[in-house]
């Protein structure tokens, strides 16, 4: 991964300002601004009362032009998910207003490679990760000490979701110990993702799981003062728990991201917000009931739940193969030769097919936003 | 979609030969270039005896350096999935040798939009596509008269997957009509993807799907004899069923694709070829006997079949999320910080998550190649 600048990855962009969306070749991701603007509005106003600020998570766009919106709307700087999002956004929003765009990397790193990189971009803009274990933080250490810079470092703690982090708090203060007495890194505090009650369906459900990811955390916390660390950063939350995550007074900063684009998922949880990101898709012909359009997982993505048809939620999904999907819808229409718009069953994935967005405003085209940050890109 | 020649496509194209595969940022794309060599001689080599010949589906590996080696060993010419993929691959390998290169569009196309990028891609080699309707005709003829090129046609017939294809024979002739008098287009014969036989793991219900749909292209041949139309090709298979499909004279070539890379879900009617293409991943941490790897749903793509670590038979995954999954593996290896390689459980939309591959001999970089052709590429 080379530093390219903004205009690097800017180069190829096609230019179809002008193009009604009904002319755009299929599959294609398709992104209403307005619909975008207002979901980041009616989160950061969410986030009025609150005691924990918004670091939105750019897994879920991966759009430079939606991250500084969000930046503006008051984002307290951005959340990410690999090394090649950190190294994107730090080079796309590094230099943003204020210093707010400290960018967070919400993982855990173990590969020289990628913590070279990381390092790389740090010089862009300050950057912090998640660690679990003292060799995660031996190799920070070193690429940091390398690359003549300093890493934020958060200690993972494992509230639940049984991925990453400690499971064990009595391993807390020696790993704290390790990473305050590292050259290179900077112990900032905790994070404790609960991953497993974001996705619940009922409300109260996440909240009972999201109070036991909380009783963890609290317990981390009190471990770390214990042991002569204010935790100054607590990072949690994501889009179904932001509000509940979020009002806890020891959570600085929550991870919720999908808000902006959202997608089936996404509205089983968060009904609120708007659908901002949709693929267009043309039936190429009808059997009886059945229409089969030419998007399939290779445009949709394929994984949570499946896609849905926008403006026909009669319409039932038959399959999803690899370039098409094939679904039943009562009438005669849509025909051969129609667009439809395809709500994804789960946009991060979705977003991640595509170089492009097409923003589109009254159908037409408006602009082309630029995926950045996906694996293997510099 | 404009058309930028094979250089445009490598001007960004990372300097990585030399470097070790191990010293890669993580996750990362690799090629066994002798292992993909293999294949293809191996499968060049079972269709010596076979009537009918290998036109290799390029959406496996969406690599012009792969179509090319197979174009190399004989291959009839390319079968693509997509428009995105016909263009890139007339850009690549339209001028390859003796006019071996014609492509195959082997899906159906109903957008004005991605007609035009056809039409305009024929100019570079012979495209043909599938069409199952007069609506699709039309457009299509249209298309191609508007850019002064022709294109061929073969009329999709369902020979039992349920997806796309004329359902009732009797519409044949009258298709078959409409395509001859349509001006651009030109008739050749038949198409009909047995997708529900290819994937089927048992060899005996394989043989007796594949018989069920060639009785569907022999009625269908008999139908376009009738109305005065000589098939001069009938198009079909898969990699789990060229051998069974191929032996059928009628069936003049065969669309496998991904016995060039291969991956868990192939494996399963096709363990002749080896694994070319892997992912590579890092051990974030251990938690007993449960890994945490640097790769999920955007690294390995997720649907059809999991993914399974090379070398570690024993391992089985847990969690696929979306940049992380998790095996449990017996012992005390892998640690965090080692490499693993994983086989895809579906290689096709695993590659198409990539913009390169890494090609890796003896452990060592040896080029990156382009995966080209992807939605909304241009």
């Amino acid at each position: 991964m080379t530093t390219g600048g903004p205009e690097a990855d800017r180069a190829g962009e096609p230019d179809l300002t002008g193009v009604p969306a009904a002319a755009l070749p299929t599959p294609a991701l398709l992104l209403d601004p307005d619909v975008a603007s207002r979901n980041i509005s009616q989160m950061a106003a969410a986030f009025g009362p609150l005691p924990a600020r918004l670091r939105p998570h750019v897994k879920a766009h991966k759009c430079a032009e939606l991250a500084r919106l969000q930046l503006e709307s008051g984002a307290a700087g951005l959340t990410c998910a690999t090394v090649a999002e950190v190294a994107a956004f730090a080079r796309h929003c590094g230099a943003a207003s204020r210093g707010a765009t400290a960018l967070l990397l919400a993982n855990q790193v173990a590969s020289v490679a990628n913590l070279r990189v990381l390092a790389q971009a740090a010089a862009a803009a300050p950057v912090t990760l998640a660690v679990e274990s003292p060799e995660q933080a031996a190799l920070a250490s070193l690429a940091a000490t390398e690359a003549g810079t300093e890493l934020g470092v958060l200690i993972e703690v494992d509230v639940g979701a049984g991925r990453g982090g400690l499971r064990d708090l009595a391993q807390l203060a020696p790993l704290a110990a390790a990473v305050a007495r590292s050259p290179g890194l900077r112990l900032e505090g905790l994070m404790g993702y609960e991953g497993h009650a974001t996705s619940e369906r009922s409300r109260a459900r996440r909240r009972e799981l999201v109070a036991g990811a909380l009783a963890v955390l609290h317990a981390a916390a009190a471990e770390l003062r214990r042991a002569g660390h204010e935790p100054r950063v607590v990072s949690a939350g994501g889009t179904g728990t932001f509000d509940l995550t979020g009002a806890d007074p020891l959570v600085t900063e929550i991870q919720a991201g999908s808000y902006v684009l959202m997608d089936v998922f996404h509205q089983e949880t968060s009904p609120q917000f708007g659908v901002a990101v949709t693929v267009a898709a043309t039936v190429l012909g009808r059997h009886g009931a059945l229409i089969v359009l030419d998007a399939g997982r290779k445009a949709l993505g394929g994984d949570l739940r499946p896609p849905r048809i926008a403006g026909l939620p009669r319409a039932e999904l038959q399959f999803l193969n690899e370039e098409h999907c094939g679904f039943t819808v009562p009438g005669s229409a849509p025909r051969a030769g129609d667009q439809v718009r395809l709500i994804c069953g789960y946009a991060p994935t979705a977003v991640n097919l595509y170089p492009w967005y097409h923003v589109v405003r009254d159908g037409i085209v408006t602009g082309c936003w630029p995926v950045i940050g996906r694996h293997g890109e510099r």
